[in-house]
Order: C-alpha cells, then structure tokens, then sequence
C-alpha cells in the first residue's frame, strides 16, 4: 500500500514527495495522463525502473483465442486485449558518461506533482551520478484535451556544478517486454511483441514508427518532433529501425545553461487507413502541435480544465483528504472519457492493462452517471460507441437465441470476450445498465439529435432483448430466470431483483422514446403493439419478497441460502474468489458487492422507506466489498437512511481506493468506476442527489466531520450550484433560466440566479447495520485528516490483522457444527 | 446408422453379414473383445481400413494440462486420458505381391460373428486381389477372461485357386496415428505421440516393447508370441524398433494347405515397476497362454461365460431383436467390469476413446446394479476402485471445503478432471451414487469384509460430505443448494430432488452400516453423536413441491421457469447442447434425460403412486433424451405406472441405442451404461425388479407384443429365476434355500426349488404421457422384429426428419409471442 508519507494532501494537487520503488506500479496508475484517446502511464522519463510500461490508445488491441477444455455452444472463440502501443514518452539521459538511473548514484530529491488545473505531471529530480556529478532534471508531461493526438513533454536538464557533457535520447519504442502476472484472474495477460514493424523513418529531430497488430488487423503510427530550447551548440542525430526510432541530443550543459527541449509526440491509428495515410496523420498531429508551440498546449490544457471544473467541481470542508480524492477522481474520470469519441471507457480508462482493457458494465452504471452531470458529451460520446457496436450485440443476440441485441460482457471492440459465461453472458443486466445510461442521459441533456441517432434505437433493441428473456409465468408475472446480478457471488439465479427492476426501467423508457418520437420508433419498426407489450411486461415484472424475514431476496431463493460462515474467513482470505470455489460461493449468502443495495439506488422509486431500511440492514450483513463498486453504492444508501457515520466510512473508502491502493491492484490500472463512486458518494449520497423520472431530487444530509459540501452540475444545458451545510442547504442556477428540483419531498423553482436555501430535516434515527466480521469499512483506510472516523476503529484495524484460530479455518466440518 | 442388412438377428450372436465401410468405427465399437483389463477394439486384423484404431489398458492414461481463458479456485488444472496403448492385433497380410486390403480387388465375401457364448470374435473373408488371386483369410480374436493378460488371434489364410507366395506381418505398434475429431465437446481428444519408447526385443517368433507416458509415469509392456500351425516350410524373421516389433511368416500356400498360426498377447502395466520387471511380466503371461495353448484358451473362454449366463441370461420372447441387444448389453457389461479387479469401468468400457475413456456417476447407477445381481465380485471390484481413490476425494473435499470425501465428476487415476465446474464439480450427486451402489452390493451380497475393508468407509465419507454441503434452514429443513442433478440441461440449482432423496438414502446407510459394525465405525472415528445427526438430517431432507401444479419441481424454481419451445425447434437441433447456450438450457423446462423420473425409480419408495404418475405425465413433457441415460429409467417408470406401450418403446430404445447407433457416436464406444439400461428395463422394468430397503421385489408387467421374459439373478449368494408372460409370473430358486421376496405386494417365501406362480394384476388405466415434439420413443429405431410397436408409428418418425416452418426457428422473437 501507498503510505502516508508519499503522497501530500494538497487540494488541486497529487504530489508525491519522495520516490517509492516499492510503489512504482501504483505511482504510475495514478499519474498517467491520458485524453479518452491517447494514454501515457505515468512511467519515469528514462523508462527504468519500471512497473508496467504503458501507452494506450482508446480501441486499439490485440486478438488472442480463448481457450477451453471443455467447450460449449456459442463460447466466444476470440478475445480482445489491450496493446502496450508504442512507448513515446522515453527520454533517457547520459550524464558525463553515467545513465541517469534512480537505483544508481544518489537520489538527493524527487518530487512529483499531478496538477489538477493544469493538467500536467511535473516532475522535479535532484541526482548525484556515482561519480558525484549533481543534475536537476525537470519534466512537464502533458497529454492534449485539446488536441486528442497529441502528447508533449518539456525536459530540461542542469549540471549544478560545472560544466558537464550531457546526452539526452528522445525515442520511439515499440513491443517493450512486459512483466509476468501471476494467477491472479484479475491481473492482465497482455501479448507481448503483438506490433509488426511495417515502417520507420527518421530525419533532423523528427521520427515516426509504423506497425500493425497480427490478428485484429489494426494499424499505428506514432511520430515525434523535439523543439531544441539551449544550449545552442546541440548534436541532433536521428535514427531508427523497426521497433526503435532514436533522436539524441549531446550538448555540454552548466549552471544556468541547462539542456533545455521539448518533445512533441502523436498518434493515430485505423483498421482501414494505408501506412503512408497513417503516417500522414501522425505527422499533420505532430505539425499542428509544434505549430502550436509549447506555451499554447499548456495554455490551452488549463483553459480546458477551467472549463470542467466550473460544470463539475465538487469542494469538501472538514476532510482535506476527501477533498483531494474527489477532485482527483474527477480529473481521472475526465482523463478516461474527454475526448473518447465513439471508442469505449475501459475499466481502467487508458491508466493500465488491468481487465485486458476491456469496458464492463460499469462504465453505464458508474462513471457515464458522472459524466452526464459534469461532461455531458463525454457521455454522449461513449454511448455512441455502444451504438456504433449494435450489430455485433444483435448478432450475438441470435446466436443465444433472443431478439433485440446483446451487449457483451466485457469487450474493447464490441464482440463478447467473456469466457466464463455464468459471470460473462448471463448478467444481461449491462444491457438495461446501457439502457439506464441513455435514458438518463436523454433526460439531462435534452439531446433530440442524439435520441434519433441512436438512444432511441438503443432502448429499442434492449427492450427487445428483455422481452424475449423473460417469460410470463401462470400468475402472470415477468420473470427473467437463469440471470447474473451485479453481485458476483452468486450466479445463474431467477428474478434477480436488480436486473428486473432495471429491465422494467429499460422496457419504459423504450416506451417513452417511442411515444415521443413516432417517425424514428417507425424507422425501428416499433408499432402500437410492441410498446404496448413492453408496458404491460414492465407493470409485470416478478419482484421476490421473503415475507418471513421481510425483506427482498437478492434472487429468488437467495435468503434461505446457508450464511457464509465469515468468522471462520480468515483475513487473508480476502478476496474470497481467489480462496474458495465459485460453487461454494453461489450457493451462500455472500454479497461480493452491492447488488440489492445498488438496485435502492438506481430503482430507488421502486421501494418503500422501510423496504430500504430492512434491507440495507439484511445486505450489510452479507456484503464483503471484495469489488471496488460496492461501497459507494453503499455510502448513498447509508445516507439516505441516516447511517451518516457508515456513509463517510464508505465514502473514505470509494474515494481512496486508488489513493490506498485498497484492493493491492492500483498497479494494474486505477478503478475508474470506484472513482466515479467517489462523485456518486457525495453527490447522491451526502447531496441526495436521485434522478428518477427525469426529474432532479436532492435530499442532502452532511456526514461528519464534514462541514460542507458543494458541487455543480449541468442539467438541460443549466448551470446548478448545491451547496450543503450540516442544518441547511442552498441551490443556485450558474447559468440558465429556470429549474424545478426536488428538496427532501418538496417542490423547489429556482429562477434566474436567485439561490434558495433551506434546512435539512434531521435524519431519520436507526439501529447501525452491521458488516461481516472482519469486514467492517474503513479497515485499511488510514484515519481521515481533518477529525477521527469510523476509518480509524482500532476493532475494525485489528480484525482485518490478526489471524483466525486455527481450527476455525482448519476443520471444514467445522461451520457444520452450527447445524444441529 | 448401422442399416439393418448388415447386423442380423441371432440370439447368442451379433453378426455382420457384410463390411460397410461407412460403419466401420461403429462395428468396431461393437466387436470390441474385452475383459475389464485389456480391450480390443474391432479393428480389421490388417489395420487399415480403419475407423478409430483401439487397444485400451485399465486404467492406463495420460495426462494433459486444463486450459482456462479465465480461471477460478479450485478448478483442476490437469486432465487424464486414456491412451491407445501399442497394438498388437496386426496381423498384416501379402498375397503374391498384393498387400490384402479390402479396399481393393473384390471382396467377395466379408461376415464377421461375436459369438456371445464362445466369447471369441470371427470374421471369415473371401477376397479375390487386384489381379485376381483368390483368398479364403479367417481368424477368430480372443480376450482371455480367465488369464487377464492375455489375448489371442487364430489366423488362417487359404490361396483357394493353386498356390501362391503368402506373407503375414504379426506386429506391435506403439503410437499409431488417430483420426482428428471435430468440435463436438463429447468427442474424444486423445494426444498422439503419447508414448516413449524404452525398450524393444525380438527373437525367433517372439518379441515385446515397453513404453512409458510422458506425464502420468505410467509404464506399459505388450509382448507377442506365435504358434505356427502350417504350412511346414515358412520362414520366419523378427525384427523391432523402438515403436515396432515385426514377426515376419512367408510361405507357398495353396488349396487344403492354408497358412495358419495363432497369435498371443500378453500385456503389463504399472507406474511403479521397472522396465525389465513390466517385460518380465508380459513374458510370464506370455509363457502362460503358449503353455494353455489355443484350444484351452477357448475352453476356458467358453466355461467362464457358460457361468455368467448360468446366473445372468434373459430370454425374451416375441422380439427377437430386443432378445439378441440384451444378451449384447450383457455380454459387453460383463467385458466391461469382468477383471477389472480395482480399475475404474469407463463410460465407454475399454471399447473406444469417448469421454477420454472416463468414469462418470453413471458406472455406479447404472452399470452396477446390473453386475451386482449377475456378477457381484465385478461389482464389488468397481467399489474398491472408487475406495482406493479416497485419499484423491478427501483431499478435493478439503479443497473444497467440505468434510468426507468428494468423488471426482470424471476420472481414470482418481483426480477432477471436469473443467466446466456447473455440470462438473457441482453435480455431487456422485458420491450419493456411489453410496448407493455401496449400501445395494452390501445388501445384495452380504459381502461383510467388503463392508469392513470398504463399503463402510465409503459411505461414511460420503456422509460426512452431505453433513458439511447441507444446512438446516430456519424451518428446520436439510437443504443442499447449488447443486446439479442427472438433468445436464439444469445446473447449480437448489434442492434438486434426486440429489436430496439420495443424500437421504447416503445418511442412512452410512448410519446402519455403523450401527451394524461398530467396530469398524469406531476405527473410522464415527460415535453415535455423529450417526444421530446423520439420520436427523436425512429425516430432515428438504423435498420442494409444487402444490400449485401437483408435481415435485426436478429443483427448487424448476416448475416456474419457462418451457423450452419444442415446436420451434427443429429434429436437426438435437442434441440441444450442440445449437443452444447452456444459459438457455439451464434456465427453460427442458431435460436432457431423466432426473425427477430417476430418483422415482431408486427411490420409489418416497413417493406415492399419484405422485408417481402425475410426476411422469409432468417430465415426459420435457425430456428430449439427448443422453442415453435415459430411456431406460422412462422405461421403468413407464412399467410401473402401466404404460405399456411407451415402456415397450423406451425399452427398445436403450438397448438399440449402439445396433442402431441411434446417438451417432458409438463409434467413439459402447454406451456401457445404456447398455446396462438395457437389463435394466427388462428385469426392473417388465420384471418390476426393486431393492428398497434391502427387500427384493417384483411387479412384473410383461409389454406387448412381449410373450414372455425370463430372467436369473443372484440374491445373497442364491439364484433366482424369475419367468413372466402376460397374466402371471413365476418365481424359483435354481441354487439356494430360503427366499424371501414380494410380487405385486404380496410377500412370497421361496424353500428349495419349488416354484411358486402367482397371477399379474392388470395394469392401472391412466392417459398416455406425451412427449416433446419430435422426441417421441422409436422415432430412428427400425421395426421391431415380431410386431409393429410405438417405434414404427409414422407421426413420431415424420417429426424428427422435417425441418420446421421456418418463420419458427428464424424468428428468436417468435416465442415469445405467446406471452401476451
């Protein structure tokens, strides 16, 4: 884990203060920078020490078989993975005749800043070569929102006593090797050397490298150009070959005279265009950028992000910390959708190879939410690409015998990469999970053009899906048997509560696109009859309700289920997938993440207060948040239930998973979907944030120690500012005319830039849910700055530390005893 | 399908009147001469043409590794398959300068005979070569039954037109190459070039090769020797390599002066013994069978099975057919388990590759009962194979994290071998089947020290495991969740009816074996605390219910869920599991083979006659029977409950299913358990045979057209006959003294050999079940010989050749048209 010491709690900043090779991996997770298209972990300039290399490009992978020992009908064949690309961030340096090496000589200083407005890593080094030669080196990494090709970087170099020859090698390197995961299912199999080399050109300070991948047929160029910044009398030498394009630079550097350059890089790549075409485009980026110059990227980066934070920023009083991971979650999330244009958001964005990169389901479910509130194109965009890919989901829909499409698993280029298909194919809930994310998008936006071009059609073709799914049973209802919830330990069930629910909304809101335009639903082929029938299967849909226990089951069944026996899991054990069978997991009651509790958030509308408050307290119990989506989702409901205490304990920990390295795989990628839960967290949990029926709720309640939380959002092309306040909370339209919300029940019109402001009734006072043993939030996290929390529990702390008695793990008979 | 010309119909014999190329892999299925040690697949003496070469040792297997595109805990990660040990059944033949193939020249005329009584199988051929040379070639093939080892070919060749130069190359060949198999998951996957070469010797008409397997460390020794019979002046010449030996015989042979020689083989196989040891061993059983000579190998081969019949034949009268196929079941059952002497019986037998010459659940459901009452130390020798893999299954269990033991879905060694965990692993019904074949052979038999050295231990292991797998609900109920029954088409369900009721049957067996041996229950750590919770839980046995419908749901939730449309699927979609995802067919009412019915049939007495028969008419509905483990139980229940007609049919069904190649791929093996349904059918069927707590029963119902079935069985080392025709059945006690026994309710003492007759009631009147569309019984059997039956009927044989509208099987939206 990242400890304290690394990382400074700044506001608009992450700064790490000294280097921690034991933390490179995750240090480069969190400091990459990327656009949505192009981006470039946050590896040290000279390549080595190193992680995990890592440059992505939004789409661009590699295909490999799946295999199977035993294999079954309609298993996909192939799966999508993410390529390492061609690695331009490289900049080594040759100090009199020593490489600049961190392992190697003395490392006086090293700091790096992720700066939040300004959009770039910093990078400030003091190095004592093993001959004691003294050089500061500095760099400024910047990836363009503006221009989406386009990286740069300023690199600078001074001698600090004398006169000193210095070597800087700018270069282009392609199929770096890769480390070796272990077992880890999570953990990434990237190919390695999956880049032919087809072309390489360099002259003067420029260069650019062209291959194309084996299997998926797609190609890349990537080109670099250097500005010379002094000294004066510079060597420039230019070479390159296959996978290696090289520009040095020699030049005697001294106090005051530093080597001094900047290094411009681009990127393109296509499964259609020719070599010369994609080269071509590499260039043009790379012309436009020098064009450009320096001074205008940075300046343009910062106008960018001044833009975004004034739609989406989010200020925390009483938890400096909270502060800064909401705001650092932001800008990832920024990172992984600006300027994605119809490829898809990985669940690692472009920060890692963790997942294959590949896109899940909570892309719609958690990070899209945030999006369409702070960055609605970014959105819109990434909706159409699930558009862009409907013919392999209907495609893949007849293959499994439905109607309508079928949205894969995971995928990067739209068909279904999941080999495992009871945790793969059958959480058909990733489609009404797209559904929701269009329909909440249509509602905020008021994007007519979009509906036309492909949300409408989205919501026509998932409802589809549903109706030919699910089946009528004797009594009449809809029952979706034989599903996968979003909770992962427990599959293949009948009438998941989640995925029905979120089928009813998807049925409906195909319905309502529908009615409301009538000339594209009959371009679709949608009739009277069909949106009647999606209506009625809606109003029918099956919702299991344990009457003895009074509560819903998870699934059909689920509550009469053995309990997993948590004080016999050792500590250790966690998480529980990587120690048990997933037979002995689906056959128990254990929640790996909210699932229930995430169907009270999105399908709030859908359950009684007292509904909510049973069965928070049921699930709580059961769920182990061995996912990274579970404990926002949790945090929202805590607080709309009054558990304050819980809801900042679970907040902390949404918001730093990355930070904390919580679930020991930062180094893979940063969890783009549990960032998001960080805005979630506060917006809809402390700021009661709900969307329901399109229409804008908020029912705030401030958990301390916090003292005030505000945040904006767009709504309809508006500007909405909530500020909250332990005893009150007020709401003013930055921009726009008129808005109706919600405020704990009552209606409110805000006109023009008048604020309203009015007071939070007490919460509602309950029993404290319990968490499984051991599995308590904030275990892990460390205390909060800013006051004591339930983080900082020493029973929690030292539960999740000590080792269970021997026999309560050693006897497998032992659970049993409780039996009889 | 094999046609009907070339097998006719004889009632001690299976004789193929002519050679038909394209059922050539069928035949040699069929013609397989085996002993439960060694198995010869019908292979031509010359080797080519060929189908699927075979020579399979018990329990002789590589290893391969288990890949997984996504992997899980606990998921076993190498494979064993049965290899094609070296084959020494080449007898290779040249006439003149014409190597005889029958694939060229004319073969004039080709029958080949397994004769059930002599044990041997004949081909007599008369071949005229290309250019014009006429042959009369005759062998007769032998697996010994009572010298394990050994196996012996008498081979003649005739010149029928003057004398000609004749050659027979008598070879061992290691390593032959195999044909590829398609995507059919069923299909077998043997590695080739599984065999290292060690040793290789010949001298004079003798020679022997040893091999070793690169990954299980199993070592193999197969050695030949020759008799020559005539002509006087032949020269010999031995010759081997490292993955061949040759013995060469050329001689001038004419009309009345034939060349004639017999082969002998002899086979040894270890993983612990050294090279010279394993030579040692195939020389000695060599040695042996020279020393017997042809004749008393024949003698012997004849008066080993002259006993078996003595105590297991069935006569059927008024269908010849079906009397010929349950001698054939027999036989091939016997040759299946005979000697198999603490090795696993394979699905297949030692007669092909398929299911890489695994053991299922199916040996101890099927397949013992069947030699339990016909030849129980072959029975008793199975159980003392699944009791020397405890260690294996203790272990799983552990790792599982479970109590007992947990026997493997599929293995030869002892090990999973499963890969796909929801019809693997899951499917723990198998160590309630193997409790059961226990506590039957123990009842049967009265073997005590078995129950000391085995039974005992296995079913309190067993035991143990249902303790720690279930748990007592909150209304007191013993639940196993998550589990999968018989049905392949369900999978990780709860409460699956056959699973509980033999968990029950498992619990109390475990508990009278320990009350009834103490102290072998003590050495087993078993006290009367654990034993009380045993039949506490058994009493406690979850069993759902559907009051609504009447029936017993096959699982918790099965009755709910959607029916499978039958009449938009089309004949050619069969099995199911080739054009469907397992997601589909997990979650429709729709049943591979029987499930619900099976547990009615070994555990009839936990049901009540309306029961029974509402249950029937219920799964008829929806059994497709796309296994062979199947008609036979629908057979049984079908007697019971007096449907007579559709018994008739499923009877005949199961013991065509290899004649008639009705699954299309006998030509990877015999379907042993189907074959053992075939005995099943009669004598529980039409015999009315049950063995409920330890009491014999009969409620015979003869099926028209049968006239009359007799059949013999072995009850506590007494034999009984049991002959029934239409109105009555009679009961004797061909070896024995005092019987006690039940016909029809009433309860029958048998004393010496007096018969005792008692009239047959006639059968309840109920509505005949129906069946899917297209799946009725008889549909691709040909006529039964002796009467028209329900196989001929037109409607049911329509169904399954015509392709459906096609508007039913294009439309995946169709179905679901009738949910509105």
């Amino acid at each position: 884990m990242i400890q304290h010491p690394a990382f400074a709690v700044e506001p608009w900043a992450l700064h790490e203060t000294t280097l921690e090779l034991a933390h490179l991996a995750q240090s480069e997770s969190l400091f990459t920078l990327a656009n949505g298209h192009v981006g470039l972990r946050g590896n040290l300039d000279e390549g080595e020490p190193c992680g995990i290399p890592g440059t992505y490009l939004a789409g661009f992978y590699e295909q490999r078989p799946l295999p199977y020992a035993e294999a079954g009908y309609g298993y996909p064949e192939a799966g999508e993975v993410v390529v390492n690309a061609t690695n331009g961030k490289l900049l080594r340096l040759l100090v009199e005749d020593e490489p600049f090496d961190v392992r190697y000589g003395t490392l006086i200083a090293h700091q790096r800043v992720l700066d939040l407005r300004a959009g770039v890593l910093r990078r400030d080094v003091e190095w004592a070569s093993p001959t004691g030669r003294r050089v500061r080196i500095s760099s400024t990494r910047l990836v363009c929102l503006s221009q989406r090709a386009v990286a740069a970087i300023h690199y600078e170099v001074e001698p600090l006593e004398g006169t000193l020859p210095i070597v800087v090698q700018s270069e282009l390197v392609a199929n770096e090797s890769l480390p070796d995961e272990g077992g880890d299912p999570r953990a990434p199999s990237p190919p390695s050397d999956s880049l032919s080399a087809e072309s390489s050109l360099a002259a003067d300070a420029r260069a650019v490298l062209v291959h194309s991948t084996q299997k998926s047929g797609l190609r890349l160029a990537a080109a670099m150009d250097h500005l010379l910044e002094a000294p004066a009398r510079t060597e420039v030498d230019a070479e390159s070959i296959d996978d290696i394009a090289r520009v040095s630079f020699a030049a005697d550097a001294g106090p005051g005279a530093p080597l001094s350059l900047v290094k411009f890089l681009a990127y393109g790549w296509s499964g259609e265009r020719s070599v010369p075409a994609l080269r071509d485009q590499a260039m043009a980026a790379l012309a436009s950028a020098t064009h450009s110059g320096w001074q205008a990227l940075l300046d343009e980066q910062r106008a960018y992000l001044e833009r975004f934070w004034k739609h989406a920023d989010v200020e925390v009083a009483g938890d400096e910390q909270l502060q800064q991971a909401v705001r650092v979650a932001l800008f990832h999330i920024l990172q992984a959708g600006a300027r994605g244009e119809q490829r898809p958001i990985a669940a690692k964005g472009l920060t890692g190879p963790g997942y294959n990169g590949h896109t899940f389901w909570d892309t719609e479910t958690f990070v899209l939410p945030v999006l369409t509130y702070t960055a609605p194109r970014a959105a819109r965009d990434a909706l159409g690409w699930r558009h862009r890919t409907l013919p392999a989901a209907r495609q893949r829909a007849r293959q499994l015998g439905l109607a309508g499409a079928s949205f894969p698993w995971r995928t990067i280029a739209g068909s279904e990469c999941s080999s495992y298909w009871p945790a793969g194919t059958a959480a058909f809930h990733v489609n009404a999970d797209v559904a929701d994310a269009v329909a909440r998008y249509a509602a905020a936006s008021d994007d007519s053009e979009f509906a036309r071009e492909a949300g409408t059609e989205l919501l026509v073709e998932t409802a589809r899906l549903w109706r030919s799914l699910g089946h009528l049973d004797a009594a009449g209802a809809f029952r979706i048997d034989g599903v996968t919830g979003p909770d992962e330990y427990s599959a293949v069930a009948d009438n998941n509560v989640y995925t029905n629910l979120m089928a009813q909304r998807n049925l409906r809101a195909a319905a309502d696109a529908a009615q409301a335009d009538p000339a594209t639903a009959a371009q679709l082929g949608v009739d009277a009859q069909e949106l009647g029938v999606w209506r009625r299967l809606a109003e029918a849909v099956a919702i299991p309700y344990d009457n003895t226990l009074g509560v819903h089951p998870q699934s059909e069944g689920f509550t009469a289920h053995r309990r997993w026996d948590f004080h016999a899991t050792a500590p250790e054990q966690y998480p529980l997938l990587l120690h048990f069978p997933y037979f002995d997991l689906y056959r128990k009651q254990v929640v790996k993440q909210a699932d229930l509790v995430l169907a009270m958030h999105l399908r709030g509308d859908a359950f009684s207060d007292e509904q909510k408050a049973r069965n928070f307290a049921y699930y709580e119990q059961l769920t182990v948040r061995d996912s990274s989506l579970s404990a926002c989702t949790q945090a929202v409901l805590a607080c709309e239930l009054g558990h304050l205490e819980l809801a900042y304990a679970y907040l902390r920990e949404a918001a730093l998973i990355d930070l904390e390295d919580l679930e020991h795989n930062t180094r893979d990628g940063l969890h783009i979907a549990s960032l998001a839960g960080t805005w979630i967290g506060a917006v809809a949990g402390a700021g009661g944030m709900r969307d329901h029926h399109a229409q804008l709720s908020f029912a705030p309640r401030l958990p301390p120690p916090l003292e005030r939380l505000s945040f904006r959002m767009l709504f309809r092309r508006q500007r909405l500012l909530v500020e909250v306040e332990p005893q009150q909370a007020r709401y003013q339209l930055l921009e726009g005319r008129q808005l109706e919300l919600i405020h704990h029940g009552e209606a409110l019109t805000l006109c023009g830039q008048e604020a309203i402001t009015r007071a939070i009734p007490p919460p509602p006072q309950r029993q404290a849910p319990t968490q499984p043993h051991g599995r308590e939030p904030g275990a892990g996290v460390r205390a909060p700055i800013g006051g004591p929390g339930p983080g900082s529990q020493p029973r929690a702390r030292s539960a999740r530390r000590s080792p269970p008695a021997p026999s309560q793990s050693a006897d497998p008979a032992g659970p049993d005893g409780a039996n009889l």
